[in-house]
């Protein structure tokens, strides 16, 4: 159960000036329809407005510093300078250690797993102006099966668009209703990706190349089912998605910045059971605590 | 002028068949708007029904043949398997002979560029489902300047589309009126782009990555100036576009291949003059004979 501080939303900004909070206690719960879309679709989106007056500004004033951080939770672009991704986020910024605590937040993943939830992952996609690459098919299940030893798919990830996400800058794309069958067949890729020969192993889950390759023939039966669909919306809005929905996304070809906050909540009877060689914390969470 | 035979087309089933020829003397005159709307903003688009009847399946029964044919001007994506573009078949193959021959073609043509017409360059580019990459941002007028030595950035390219184009697939991306201030600032990129280091210099212009590399200051400035915007339509659109109009193109996510037949229409009096090393013919045409 969130505690009552948490419960509202006070900007960091606000706390220094010493004016009064602007408290948000909306504890959304989503209607019916919003439920039955994402049960049958593998997503939802929400629009801006659905968080609270003043967190999108303070999450997109902490990217900056949370991307200066150097480290191995910390993954560049190919091109070795570029910052890609930062993981973990919330366990060190205190901006982002509020915003996973948001009450519109914690709700919904509460609604959508049906249990107490917790944070299992969190990151920043940065998908940098003309060099952010592509994410190829996949489905995220399959490496917090793998590597966590997570026993259901039951995870709920809530991407926050910390910009604009159009047709140009690479936008999540999902097959619909393609996470109600289950894992899907693929192969396993060989080594390494090229430019990260040598990286930690875990790395290969988290570049353009997937390290589990999904077969075509079945990423297509799926799409000639369901179709393709594309997640975009301005900054503030929030997608919610299902850790078994298929989904890719391109390179962002444009001159602007398409940052996402991703968010996995999991529920707390569903946490990793024990495995020889753990993930580091900041990708995969073990010790458990109901938000 | 296009000769009598070439007035109609006649496709090659209806020649071997021998049933009547289904004739279209469509001479297509752009009108007044289509013509500003080009000169404004670099491209224009004309819906399917511009093609005669049976024209785009005729094309498209001659890619796999095209696509079969080894040589220098067949390109492979970087997995050094999948065809990414095949050059000059309108120089081999009957149809695509007789495609840059139709008289909607020419006339457009004529009237955009003001001259009798050559082709100068054709592809397909096949853009593979799953595997297409991207095209970077460029202005095609500064390789046709620097290799082929053509005067004037007065040539327009027709994109007839073999199959539909959509957000998923990598449509052909532009910043409007960008072909307004001539060849953009950039600079020259050193070698050959990754994985293709064995062939020949003039690959570099024809893979991924370009050669030439706009500056991104400019290219965020003409976007911010003109905005993006993607050409996208069903099968048989044909699309034309100024030589220097700023365009890119996001590889193919899709499960659904994205082949676009290019023609390079050139005026006459435009003609290359004489460089020490020429490209082959099936990248620069050097006969010049007006359609």
């Amino acid at each position: 159960m969130p505690s009552l501080d948490l419960a509202g939303w006070v900007s960091p900004k606000e706390e220094a000036t010493g004016r009064p909070a602007a408290v948000h206690n909306r504890a959304m719960t989503l209607d019916d329809k919003m439920v039955a879309a994402y049960r049958r679709d593998g997503f939802l989106m929400l629009p801006p407005g659905t968080l609270p007056d003043g967190v999108l500004d303070d999450i997109r004033n902490a990217v900056p510093r949370v991307m200066d951080q150097e480290g191995p939770h910390r993954i560049l672009e190919r091109d070795g300078t570029t910052v890609r991704s930062v993981y973990g986020p919330h366990q060190t910024d205190p901006v982002l250690s509020k915003v996973v605590r948001l009450p519109v937040l914690v709700e919904a993943a509460k609604q959508l797993i049906g249990d107490d939830v917790y944070v299992h992952q969190s990151k920043i996609n940065v998908k940098a102006s003309f060099t952010g690459d592509q994410w190829e098919w996949h489905q995220d299940y399959i490496n917090w099966l793998r590597a966590d030893a997570i026993q259901r798919p039951d995870l709920v990830n809530v991407a926050v668009f910390l910009d604009e996400v159009n047709e140009f800058n690479g936008p999540l794309t999902f097959i619909p209703g393609s996470h109600r069958n289950g894992l899907l067949a693929g192969t396993d890729s060989d080594g390494m990706p090229v430019g990260y020969e040598d990286a930690p192993s875990w790395v290969s889950t988290l570049t353009a190349n997937e390290k589990f390759q999904l077969d075509h023939a079945v990423i297509e039966s799926e799409a000639r089912r369901g179709g393709l669909v594309s997640a975009k919306g301005p900054a503030g809005s929030v997608l919610m998605f299902h850790a078994n929905v298929l989904h890719a996304s391109g390179p962002n070809l444009s001159p602007f910045r398409r940052a996402v906050l991703l968010l996995v909540y999991n529920g707390v009877g569903n946490a990793p059971l024990e495995v020889a060689n753990p993930r580091p914390a900041f990708l995969a969470e073990r010790e458990i605590a109901a938000l």
